[in-house]
């Protein structure tokens, strides 16, 4: 049994990897809920759809967000309301967000409606939210930043897609985290897993959250042995997002290091790629046992090669 | 100035030929909100719409609901998951449900979103829902219903569209009514208009829920003679819709002369189709001034000889 803390899109790749290697059914994802948010009085979760589209095999794969073969009749008919259309919302992927937004609204927990979402994309492994109750990543924009904003707490998605991630931030703050109960399966999951899987997801935005849930981070401490990451840093910068920048912003170092000194209190082992070969050795001494691995997952076969030496 | 009360298909068509005869800055309707409902967690004001709709002259003429030229991507892929789709919500169309549903969400009240819908549509007549606050339609079903919720309350749609108002009523009842308030505008536009329309919707779920809010009826009481009504059951039947059935069901003719007996207190005049010239003394002896019309809106231009005859 294999359990992973995910965040978007460079979880939602190595779970693709993960389920060609061992059976699907023996993994449990759980995932960060941290930039859920309300739009259009619809409930997203941007992190478990992009996990559950990858897995379901029909996510934009050129895109890292949405459905593949997505059509934009709603959000071109907002237009004429003025209303906000930065955030695009797909024909298909509405259904998703309907869907979820009803059954909420009718007294059914997400971790409930994840699994009904999954089990509609024929997943066989299980998606977890991290919580039921709502943990909301709230993003302080630095003075510098040139936007009204500057100095100003944002939602996450406000900083992540309406801003591009292009501000520099200067605080990271998880609002209702320190209140929240793991979802229904979290702990157990946890608990009984063979291995615990911390994707190549930003250390600080979506695993933060995960771990900001109380209980999570202390299992993770007392399996520390058990506990392998995945650098999302490679050569000092993200694939995709704002990672390395945003370690930067807020005092760490950009790199498979500064990665390593995130994780070091709860993870044995540190996965980096073979463009970092070089910092193998710093890795060791901040703490983790390093494996250099090609860890760039271009196409799922490079993901499930990159699952299979995490799982050695 | 002219004001109506105003439910769904046959007052859009109604309100169509008004605004062919006088100008449509000068036409006011205080629409129906008892029929609103949230499903997939977003507000749905079904007569607003249609009556919207109709003036911008992009409904589904047809289908009596929705939007000409839709798509139903949404709704195809809502079968995924299993949701209800008994009621249709085509893509174009959500996307004014997701714009209310999001302005409601923060704040805005019902009567600005509807200026803002109706504006985005290019209309210049006056859109009020009846009041801003909740008021719902219940419908109570026959115990003689072959349904299981026989002798049990169910909401408007639920009746309308899932049950496709095939089944006998024992009752209707609109809660909240009584401590709704007037939308902003409403008490104003009934007090100074020089001419009040009962359009020819249904008296009892569609006109009903109008005179339910504290303040409406007692205007048009003492407004009598500036107001008149437009039967909207021809020949003993509605032409569209269960308004004959209800009404028989629930005591009343259903007839012309039914429509006279249950608006007799509060408007002088009543129009009633050729077809029910034989009528007319009994409306009259039911204490309305009858005046006998063309009364079937077939096209555009039926509706405005219809309107033009209202206002002589």
């Amino acid at each position: 049994m294999i359990t992973a803390l995910a965040g978007g899109v460079g979880a939602a790749r190595l779970l693709e990897g993960l389920v060609q290697v061992v059976p699907p059914d023996e993994v449990t994802a759980i995932v960060n809920t941290g930039d859920d948010f309300v739009i259009h009085g619809l409930y997203v979760c941007p992190d478990l759809d992009t996990v559950t589209y990858t897995l379901a095999g029909v996510q934009n794969r050129a895109a890292g967000w949405g459905l593949a073969d997505e059509h934009w009749m709603v959000m071109e008919s907002l237009e004429r309301y003025g209303a906000p259309t930065w955030f695009r919302l797909g024909d298909r992927d509405l259904a998703t967000h309907l869907y979820r937004t009803g059954m909420l609204a009718s007294g059914v927990p997400l971790s409930s409606v994840t699994a009904s979402i999954a089990r509609a994309w024929g997943l066989r492994s299980h998606l977890l939210p991290m919580s039921d109750d709502a943990v909301r990543t709230r993003i302080t924009l630095d003075e510098s930043a040139s936007s009204e904003e500057a100095g100003c707490d944002v939602a996450f998605q406000d900083y992540f897609v309406r801003l591009a991630h292009s501000v520099p931030v200067s605080g990271v703050r998880f609002d209702g985290a320190s209140q929240a109960t793991p979802a229904p399966g979290v702990i157990e999951s946890l608990e009984t897993a063979d291995r615990i899987v911390i994707c190549p997801s930003n250390p600080i935005v979506s695993i933060g959250p995960v771990l900001a849930v109380p209980g999570i981070q202390h299992i993770l401490e007392s399996r520390r042995d058990s506990v392998v990451a995945i650098s999302p840093i490679i050569a000092g910068a993200a694939l995709k997002g704002p990672a390395d920048r945003m370690m930067a912003q807020l005092g760490h170092e950009a790199s498979a290091v500064g990665v390593a000194r995130i994780y070091a209190p709860l993870a044995a082992t540190l996965y980096i790629d073979e463009a970092d070969r070089d910092e193998a050795a710093r890795v060791e001494a901040a703490g983790m046992r390093c494996v250099v691995v090609p860890a760039v997952m271009s196409t799922p076969a490079h993901a499930a090669r990159l699952a299979e030496a995490c799982l050695r």
